[in-house]
């Protein structure tokens, strides 16, 4: 008989990598808003913003604006609510970035390496070993602050510019990041392009060969497989899923385009397999539909399950 | 490690699931021609029509002119592409149905009993019991023709009317059908309610408990769970998959609704996890943008990947 796990984490993105993507320009207030809802709903990990150059990504201009407010309400929810351990993570792009996030007062900084070359260099213009020696740079820089670094390995499961990704590329990358002491490493399938028997046998060689590194997996809803994948990677020994609020994410000019993976869809598989998630799903759907009121739009069609008589 | 098994089949049910919820009136000549493209494409198994009274799904009403003119075509594609071997099922309601099914010259009768006495109530008007005798007698009325009697055991993973049901009521149902000699055996979501935990669960165990029964899986795809429950349905030991070409079913009334799973979606991710389908991929799309066509609406929003950068 297969064994679930008792509890799994999700790591919400839908701050950072699902309003990157927004047309619409985001107050920072309404972004405070989001952390403060999804922290009411439950949500205990939160990539809040992404420490940047303002313009790669204007949207993200605001990050010490974003930490400050969100660490504001988060102290109020603390007094009034006893809400407690909500960890405020943030992306940074160079060693400029994590001084700012260390600055702001983040609990962790994410830095990302490509598993190819190619999306390495097309994402952050430097090779792999370049970007590995800027996590090395940055996990010099956050000791003794208490502030953890996080690896994301994109493209982990497939490329757009390479095809294919061997499990010996990722492991070669992960192996450096857990050389250089991170603990924390998320897989992400940047492409849309990784598929559950994949999933499986990466994640379960990478877990046993790192037995120290808490894996996280990132999925991109394309053909709807990103249950799927969650699923034999949680089998295959992850307990932390990162997960977008009403899989905001993607691309919102490209209709159907595979966003991010949907917190809410995440939360309602795992709860109906009897897992642990400790997110109320009727404050995930107020904090959807606050979010669809200052889109304006709607973020998912809701599929009721169909009656239909036969079959 | 996990086993994945090295084939898995499709059962197409898009001709009787799907067209039988279309608000359009599809033509003899239509409803052949898919038949047609879905053999040309690959599919083995195709649930072509319902044997049912024409008063309650009057889009069945043409049930011996659809098999009469797949049994043609197929002879045809036989002799021209040497495709053998296509699996000509049927749905049957009652005796009469049974009776009518095995004349029109069907290779499979597929009868359904649902596992709550509520939903077979509502469904068949009739209880499990007076079901489950129908069922011995198409037994009884198949014997010696070499056509086979399939089981479907309706809301097998939760009723709309009860709510949860019980494994044990499940496993009673099959074990009638398994007594009264039935081997192929679907056990169906009909209201969308499964989990992927629960799937794996009630499969391994029915599949121990009845080594001869060959079951299929048949999911809507609420919540986007439908490919995730497939997963661990195979991995628990199923070998056949329901699955509707296009998503077709589900409500057209309702946007988003859950359709059936898709065929493509079903193809798509178990051709990526290296398990035979034997079907073309590209023949399933011309298939189903014919069917675009006649039926004058979108079929799915396609998915592409996202090559979005940070993750």
């Amino acid at each position: 008989m297969l064994q679930w796990p008792a509890g799994v984490l999700v790591r919400e993105v839908g701050p950072r990598d699902g309003l990157q993507n927004e047309p619409r320009t985001i107050s920072t207030d309404q972004k405070i808003r989001l952390i403060e809802l999804l922290a009411r709903a439950g949500v205990r990990a939160i990539e809040a913003t992404s420490f940047v150059h303002p313009r790669a990504v204007p949207q993200m201009a605001d990050a010490e604006e974003v930490i400050s407010g969100a660490r504001r309400v988060l102290a109020v929810l603390e007094a009034q609510e006893g809400v407690q351990g909500v960890v405020l993570s943030a992306l940074a792009g160079n060693r400029r970035g994590v001084e700012r996030a260390l600055a702001a007062g983040v609990d962790e900084v994410v830095m990302v390496v490509s598993a190819s070359e190619e999306h390495n260099r097309a994402n952050m213009r430097m090779s792999i070993g370049q970007s590995l020696r800027q996590v090395e740079e940055a996990v010099a820089l956050a000791m003794g602050t208490g502030v953890v670094i996080r690896g994301a390995v994109a493209v982990a499961f497939g490329c757009p510019y390479r095809g294919e990704i061997r499990p010996a590329e990722v492991r070669e990358v992960v192996g450096a990041l857990a050389g250089v002491g991170i603990k924390e490493i998320t897989l992400a399938d940047t492409a849309g392009l990784a598929n559950p028997r994949q999933v499986y046998e990466l994640v379960n060689m990478l877990c046993r060969e790192y037995p120290a590194v808490n894996f996280a997996l990132h999925f991109h809803d394309a053909r709807g497989m990103a249950l799927a994948n969650i699923v034999t990677g949680i089998q295959a020994g992850v307990k932390i899923i990162e997960s977008s609020v009403g899989g905001l994410g993607g691309c919102p000019f490209i209709p159907g385009a595979a966003g991010n993976v949907a917190t809410e869809d995440v939360v309602y598989m795992l709860q109906r397999m009897g897992i642990e998630m400790a997110i109320d799903r009727h404050r995930l759907e107020d904090c959807i539909s606050w979010l669809e009121e200052i889109l304006g739009r709607k973020l998912r069609e809701r599929k009721p399950g169909c009656t239909n008589s036969t079959g």
